[in-house]
């Protein structure tokens, strides 16, 4: 499918909401949504959708960029600040009704359309649009398999010596190092903060890595994930510089289990919160239940977080086409901590896991 | 000044501002303002402050990270939604009415507040929080020194080879060592998407590096930036491979004149707009005011980019504290483009450059 064809398809999907929602005109604010429906990457600009035009509203600075993006979309260059212009553009082009990001658009910004155009013209918008993103294309699936191909070699690359990629390294060289491999693969960027957990840092779900030294025989947790064109994924992984610990070892094979489990339960059809339960099942059956302190994954694509959640009360039901990560943990503070990600695929009559690197134990023993 | 007190003066200043605007709270949704008034670094938190209390709502994942970074803030470990979580504590503790921030809090936020609390308790506050953050203290500079340290020093060591740091590699490349250079020198990040732009395209003022080769004889521009402590710094170069091209030195004399009658015009007490004025001055007569196609500079903090802004209609006066860049261009489509940048500390007398690399053109040229 080419890039305009795919452009064109999500306009559609976007005009179809817009009937649903008895709004004539959509003004995007969020650089992703703007990004997903114009191909335009730059900041700072919002697009006007109406149901048989659309404009990218930017500036001086993006101009250029603009015609090289998205030729075939007239550009409003503005010179001054960005409401009156929307205002002048909603005015010229008659929309009546003008939805807009209630994710995304600030009080601030509602205040002076309002102002400008009248308290009765913006229609607020709860999530619709971004649902529009969940279902992936082709073209969109290849980014993230690129993506994916970029943060599994860089961290292959990081580990091809060994123990020595870590050992005695502080854990912040050690994120630095991935995230440049990452780049070197192919990533335009980190797609968040790598994390890199030794010890019992690897308890805290969110750690920063810090000048803590990597010793032998550490369990290390590692979060990454990388960015190609505008697409991201996100892994985890924990190794062991020279052994498992054999209460860890447990822990480490009850979440490889509820992996397992989550990956199996995904399907087209199934709702968000059947994949976290028998993920959950399997935790709780070990006796660390209450030791699995989040939901079970997300969706990813231009965000990192993306819907769908696949969390306890999620009763919404996965589509073919959506990606989610499947990451399971269990979290002893003090101690350390058990997390293993992979990126999924929902197809029509299962998944299809698009992360490669193997996961058993034995593997992320480094020597 | 200790950090404790630093914080207690943050929040003093907050609360005179919540005298002047008559509410008796204020709920922060920035993550940079949490940060800046409580010295909470975590994400999806938010800080709620009375007249004589304060407490951060966060989750689960972040309440080891709050214990650390704030131990005498209280906090709520929320188990659900932010909006009913954020009305109970206004109604527990009897705010009538409560600031919001306009440049920050969704609409979307802003109606399920309004649903739980009902519509007048809200009040939109636009931009003086933000204001608070203008007057660095001791702490916010030495961050912003530390910042420009690494940049400073990942640049030199870039170019530390001379030509054959830029000469046979693609921008992208260059790019990704520089960013790993400053990350190596003690950054936690880039404080934004490093810009090295080959040629002709030192003329875009946004552009993004890609796979341009850099040849002997380029000019190539470097925008960067570190982030120490949270807290930013922003810079360009314009160095040349081998030689400057005769019509290319006029242009880099103009924009360096430029540059320091900007960094003259700069003292407490005067306009924003004089400075770009006086820059802006020196640009004209040489003949290129039409190239000249942005605002001198910005303020930057916890965000490259704050307020104030150094442009054309900015009434404001600078203050004792506040730190800017100085950054005027000369842009020419096709041929190349000239920008010079660096980070000004306004001070009572005057002004102090806070960042230290050579400027002159003889410096630029790499052997």
């Amino acid at each position: 499918m080419s890039r305009a064809k795919a452009l064109s398809g999500r306009m559609s999907a976007l005009r179809r909401l817009m009937r649903q929602r008895h709004v004539d005109g959509v003004l995007l604010t969020d650089p992703l949504n703007v990004r997903f429906f114009s191909g335009f990457a730059g900041e700072d600009s919002f697009l006007l959708v109406g149901r048989r035009w659309a404009m990218l509203l930017t500036d001086g600075r993006f101009a250029e960029q603009a015609r090289l993006e998205c030729p075939r979309l007239p550009a409003v260059v503005r010179k001054r600040a960005m409401a009156p212009v929307i205002a002048e553009a909603v005015r010229a082009r008659r929309v009546r009704r003008l939805g807009v990001e209630g994710g995304h658009m600030t009080v601030g910004l509602k205040a002076r359309l309002d102002r400008a155009l009248g308290p009765r013209r913006c229609k607020v918008l709860a999530g619709q649009i971004d649902a529009l993103r969940e279902v992936k294309d082709a073209g969109e699936l290849a980014a993230i398999r690129k993506a994916l191909r970029a943060a599994e070699g860089a961290f292959k690359a990081l580990l091809a010596g060994g123990a020595r990629g870590l050992v005695g390294r502080a854990e912040r060289d050690v994120a630095a190092d991935l995230d440049h491999r990452m780049r070197l693969a192919g990533a335009e960027r980190s797609a968040f903060e790598t994390i890199v957990a030794a010890g019992a840092h690897s308890a805290l779900p969110h750690y920063r890595p810090g000048a803590t030294v990597i010793r032998r025989g550490d369990m290390v947790l590692i979060d990454w994930g990388a960015v190609v064109d505008g697409y991201c994924c996100d892994l985890t992984r924990v190794v062991f510089t020279g052994r498992i610990r054999p209460d860890i070892a447990g822990v480490y094979d009850i979440v490889l289990r509820a992996q397992s489990a989550g990956i199996r339960a995904i399907r087209a059809g199934a709702t968000c919160a059947s994949a976290d339960a028998a993920a959950r099942k399997v935790i709780a059956a070990g006796g660390y239940g209450e030791a699995f302190n989040h939901g079970l994954g997300h969706g990813f694509g231009l965000c990192v977080h993306e819907s769908p959640t696949l969390g306890g009360r999620a009763t919404r039901r996965l589509r073919a086409g959506m990606v989610v990560t499947v990451e399971p943990g269990i979290y002893l503070p003090g101690v350390g901590g058990v997390r293993i990600e992979d990126d999924v695929l929902v197809a029509a009559g299962g998944r299809r896991r698009l992360s490669r690197l193997a996961r058993d134990a034995e593997a992320m023993v480094l020597r």
